[in-house]
């Protein structure tokens, strides 16, 4: 029987194992940079962040640990966004059952000294992210731990942090509506047939499907985010094959990092639902 | 910075990312029962007894412990001989410097409790094993437990056993010789270029074509072993393609796992010898 820790691991593994997930690395393609060994290497590193919230340390810390870990390759981030998703889930389940409640209730706990710890994550990494919304200036995340006293000024607890990005930020959007799309996405992988990461990839086609993905309006915009959504509905009708849909957004670089995460976070739930592999 | 213990996590990852590695398990190529996936599961859930290992609990302890992880997954055996030579080396470069010498002051220093755990280790696996040398029938591996008597009543350290297998296993062989093909695939790995994955893949080939793998000859015969090193030998002089070869070996269900096994411990010790991913 793995634990929630074990599996959260496992998740971050089988997510970049399915293929093919049009657009990011996998099994089969990745990019010049960022390469299939830089997932396996963040996986490992988190993994002593993700044990930390397992065992009862407090979110935010947890995460920036994982986030550490996870940054020590190569390859730049690998799965920040899937960690911001896993650690609360992991909390919800070694604490208690792995239910939308829960997982809320895991984020309503959180502190102001958890949002001290997302901003320090943001330390470790270069997300190459762009300027946050208006009102939010001294709050940039690219500020990092110099942005600590404005959040102790403002007593913003790390749920209050998210809550400020949902309109662009599709992790930030799970944190505040009970993950709903990772049960989701959890459901469609353990209903499926087959090899786990081939349920995987045929989830990550149809929540690409679904809705635009956020990482790709920032690293891009709307309209190109409409038209991934556009030719991943293509593809699910059988008009496209995936993996030439696979080869065009890897060849542009159109990288719908949100839609990853997502499955992450849903392999995770199938997983300690019960999912063999 | 990584841990022993995380290097050795991540060696295993590594191991089955590179490809093409002739009949084996790879990125790119599975068998219908031994997925890619089972080998990402079986890295996961051997970490429990690397850690072990790794914090100075006894070596056949840990590495039974490790085993029963690795196995807690559909595909049976994945990766028994890499942390057969894994156990040792993490043990070895957890207490003092990793190299041949230090390696081999923790084979001498194994136990009959050790022997023990070793013999342990095997209930929580099928691993296919034919009958045992002559004068050891009362100490045949299938018997786990059962053997322990045995064990207990002729004094046998874990090293003793191993050192009775060297004929005809070649994981045996590296506890009796100073790992020395283990750090002689190391360097080899560190001396390369390129992405760390195809370093291992291109170490595969050579270390196949250097000598006989005996998980070959163990589940065929001699002969075939010989003809996989000839042709190992054949890629590498450019006569024959090593894609063309792994397609050839998986359909005829060759699998040089022993090699493998080899390639892990190299990129462990690698690792440790501060290779970057």
């Amino acid at each position: 029987m793995r634990t929630p820790v074990q599996n959260a691991q496992l998740a971050l593994l089988l997510e970049v194992t399915g293929t093919p997930k049009p657009g990011n690395v996998d099994r089969a393609r990745e990019y010049p940079d960022l390469r299939f060994e830089h997932f396996m290497a963040g996986a490992v590193g988190a993994n002593d962040g993700l044990r930390m919230v397992g065992t009862g340390e407090p979110v935010g810390e947890s995460f920036e640990r994982a986030v550490a870990g996870m940054a020590d390759q190569r390859g730049g981030n690998t799965q920040f966004g899937a960690l911001l998703l896993l650690v609360p889930l992991v909390r919800a389940s070694a604490t208690g059952e792995l239910t939308p409640e829960h997982a809320a209730e895991v984020v309503e706990e959180t502190t102001v000294a958890d949002a001290a710890g997302f901003y320090r994550a943001f330390e470790h990494v270069d997300m190459g992210i762009g300027d946050p919304p208006k009102g939010m200036e001294d709050l940039d995340v690219r500020r990092g731990a110099d942005a600590i006293p404005e959040l102790e000024a403002r007593e913003l607890t790390l749920e209050d942090v998210l809550a400020a990005s949902v309109e662009y930020d599709g992790v930030a959007r799970e944190w505040v509506s009970r993950f709903s799309r990772s049960f989701e996405t959890a459901e469609r992988i353990v209903s499926a047939n087959g090899p786990v990461p081939d349920r995987a990839a045929r989830a990550f086609l149809e929540a690409l499907a679904s809705e635009p993905d956020t990482f790709v309006v920032k690293r891009h915009d709307e309209a190109t985010a409409r038209e991934v959504t556009e030719a991943a509905r293509a593809a699910l009708r059988g008009d496209v094959d995936p993996e030439t849909l696979a080869e065009e957004l890897v060849a542009a670089e159109v990288n719908p990092g949100t839609t990853a995460d997502l499955v992450a976070a849903g392999l995770f739930i199938a997983l300690e639902d019960g999912l063999a592999v």
